[in-house]
């Protein structure tokens, strides 16, 4: 491993361990330390110490405003696991699930708010923009959900919402954890700018390697079971091409079985994974992926620091977009 | 009515108006607009405008910080009231009635946000004192609700633990409203203080007046039933205190009627306002009110602005201690 992000991880290891441990009462702040402690890839909070980096910047100047973008990101899984009433979240069980409904709603509210204590603590001279930015990013992440949320209820979800919606989703809070870190770092508009694209450009294409993991991925290496999202009609970019490039007798036996509320579970898989693959979607799908990723490292390119300074940056999207899970 | 508080009702209404009107989906921003328009006293923006005419600043410099708090206020009792699974806001239908629950979470989140968008706004100069305040401020809700949500798990809760909770729950709320205004004003930190500790003071005097109004109101001024939070088992300051002063025997009895699931309504009011006066629990209760009343009026005295300028925020205390309803 690169020794840098080797340091980086454990600096970010270390300050989320250091968060609502002593608060009170322990009922509303014990659910919150146990979502942060579910780990994950700490990705964000990682894009904004290397974005620091990129210009020099040291990790310790920008921490607090990496925890606070990956304590937001936390908090934005602890509400939407409860909205979507999802049991597991990494392998472990969810906190409406481990605790109730209530300790759910609420100690996601104080994560945003402590979110929001460490992202105030970005120097006085960048506080506004800094915190302007993550609110439009907050914002977006809930009207993302929301769309998320309205698309279930629909059978046809056009390619172009798809992509607003985890664009929103997904995709800014990628980019302005990148942003953050280059605003902090004293960068300049245009190359803060570049570096929000490249994120935003490489958020698309995680979200969808991540649709097509779930179809695609390899049993062995992906750590869930193939096929969850066909199983619960997830709106994937997938399933939706899959609704608008197939022919009328096709449709109909799709949505039959989108319908249906009695079903063999492997047959479902078996059959939609064998119409996706008729309509041929896992290249479509990895075309699209790697058209956002060329763009990404096109945005970054354009960050105007040597070429040497973003070896890094470079490796981790590629471990990215050509990760098994 | 006084021609500047009307004035004052008014901005804090039209600036109300213009909250969420544009942005999409709408059905994650008609939720949050719905509930700010259920409107209820706007009391703690008043109090920001109030405080900062103090020191003569005009209403307009502090009317987005006035704001951020009212859209605080209002998430907060949206996400309480799906906790607590009350049906009726202010005789309208909570968003979990009206929409469903996960429409009361989500939007709720998108008020916080929106209710960092407006303090966010304020000067440059005072943006991290005024953002920390308000953090802070906010934190405490939380933690106050989690202890009212624990304290209903529990029998018996001291009176200091119940004068905490609502401190954190709704007096730190109207601390905060009065010191934010004040700072904008550019009002020293000991007057900015002394009307933080005014407004913790009106605050627990305010909601032991609720506590007392729900079992001593005029039914014909009151507005809503009398002895609500008696069937629901509110553990308010006159239930606390009639567990702790009653004796055994009545004590017994009133615990059989806090554990009955099949009652009589009106008959479990009639029993428990009994043992209230017969525990005196009016008079100790307005004493205590009083006492904090006199208290913050004290702090208000130590405020260096003339004893003229004060008279808007007297008698609007005053009109909360002697209300009806």
């Amino acid at each position: 491993m690169n020794p840098k992000i080797t340091l980086f991880e454990e600096k970010i290891a270390e300050a989320i361990d250091n968060v609502f441990t002593e608060s009170q009462p322990r009922t509303l702040f014990d659910p919150a330390k146990y979502t942060l402690s579910l780990g994950g890839k700490r990705l964000r909070p990682l894009l904004t110490l290397m974005a620091a980096d990129l210009f020099d910047k040291a990790s310790d100047d920008v921490i607090d405003a990496a925890l606070a973008i990956e304590i937001f990101h936390n908090f934005s899984l602890l509400h939407d696991d409860l909205m979507d009433k999802a049991d597991l979240r990494r392998g472990h069980p969810t906190v409406h699930k481990k605790w109730d409904q209530n300790s759910a709603i609420l100690s996601g509210d104080a994560m945003v708010i402590e979110a929001y204590r460490y992202i105030a603590k970005v120097p006085k001279s960048q506080l506004r923009e800094v915190i302007d930015l993550f609110s439009t990013t907050a914002m977006e992440i809930c009207q993302g959900q929301q769309y998320d949320m309205d698309f279930e209820k629909r059978m046809e979800v056009s390619e172009s919402e798809y992509l607003e919606m985890i664009r929103l989703k997904t995709a800014v809070l990628i980019g302005c954890a990148l942003k953050i870190g280059a605003i902090i770092a004293g960068a300049s508009c245009r190359d803060a700018d570049c570096l929000y694209e490249y994120g935003i450009n490489i958020g698309l294409a995680f979200q969808l390697k991540d649709d097509l993991l779930d179809v695609y991925g390899n049993p062995e290496t992906f750590g869930k079971k193939i096929g969850g999202d066909i199983l619960c009609n997830k709106k994937t970019f997938l399933l939706i091409k899959a609704i608008k490039n197939s022919e009328n007798s096709q449709r109909e036996a799709l949505k039959k079985w989108i319908l249906a509320s009695d079903f063999d579970p492997d047959a479902k898989i078996i059959f939609v994974k064998n119409i996706y693959d008729e309509l041929n979607l896992k290249v479509i799908t990895e075309n699209l992926i790697e058209k956002y990723y060329l763009a990404s490292l096109d945005c970054l390119s354009s960050v105007s620091v040597s070429e040497d300074r973003k070896k890094d940056l470079i490796e981790l999207s590629e471990n990215l977009m050509y990760r098994e899970k």
